[in-house]
């Protein structure tokens, strides 16, 4: 890689700036989505495969993600963040509290990126906590920061059914 | 714009995604640059003069910069943040510790990142009543964190100087 600058902030945009490399990390990370067909298959933005494809050599390159064969399944891959990706989470937090705010984001897709940011750094920890644990084989925390933006989730596309013109604020 | 979901990170990456919007807030944000010139002139990542007017343009027509004349320089124009912009303050905080943690910044550019870590959201929120100051007419705060940035970024300079060999560390 060619590197514009020593500046840290260049650097992460030279890393992470461009359409979709945060969005992949996003639906591993948020999602646990391991495979290519299940990152495909679940994709919110239809991801093009040819970008996935490209997008995921790009990730390992970066030494973001490590691909590993599936013990049971030779010939499927899996996907696990690396220490460098799962420190993203703050950024992650930052970026979705700054679309909740200032872009039009749905109720039911803001209610994780609004959960994360009410819990703070501690929030953010624990989650990195559980990330170690699902990706790099660490022992399980007690707290499934997973479990609680799910409920959130949950919550806000229950009461989007119920009221379905307050979905659309 | 063609928004491809209303997840707020993925609207985050489709505004902010590319490989010099947040670069050139960084230099608008932390430099104080405000002409096309200065921005230019100042740019350590050597910005070509097509890239800076078209990403001006893209800033200004999503709202995250505004552009005026200069008052005593009808030819020139003046950029400021706006309060979109200016609340990417812990964006660029997440994102300069993420790249001293993990990329190759240097040490001089790095010190500034390193200070609004450090200083954590309360830090970030005198930055941007800083800001508010500068950029939109706000009183001005007791406290400068830019000057205190800029003394860590001196203090940093002066010892890479001092000692040339640990600034390639």
């Amino acid at each position: 890689m060619d590197l514009r600058s020593g500046c840290p902030i260049n650097l992460s945009v030279e890393v992470l700036g461009d359409r979709w490399s945060l969005v992949v990390l996003r639906d591993i990370m948020f999602g646990n989505f391991r495979t290519y067909g299940d990152i495909h298959g679940h994709s919110l933005e239809g991801i093009a495969t040819n970008i996935l494809a490209s997008r995921l050599k790009r990730l390992t390159d970066e030494g973001l993600i490590v691909a590993a064969s599936d013990p049971g399944h030779k010939q499927r891959t899996i996907y696990s963040l690396t220490e460098k990706a799962i420190a993203l989470v703050p950024v992650m937090a930052a970026l979705g509290a700054w679309g909740v705010r200032f872009l039009p984001a749905s109720p039911q897709f803001a209610a994780r990126s609004i959960a994360l940011d009410a819990g703070g750094p501690a929030m953010w920890a624990d989650f990195m906590d559980e990330l170690r644990h699902l990706h790099l084989g660490a022992p399980a925390p007690a707290r499934s920061v997973l479990a609680e933006l799910e409920r959130a989730y949950r919550a806000a596309a229950d009461a989007a059914d119920l009221h379905p013109s307050a979905s659309d604020d």
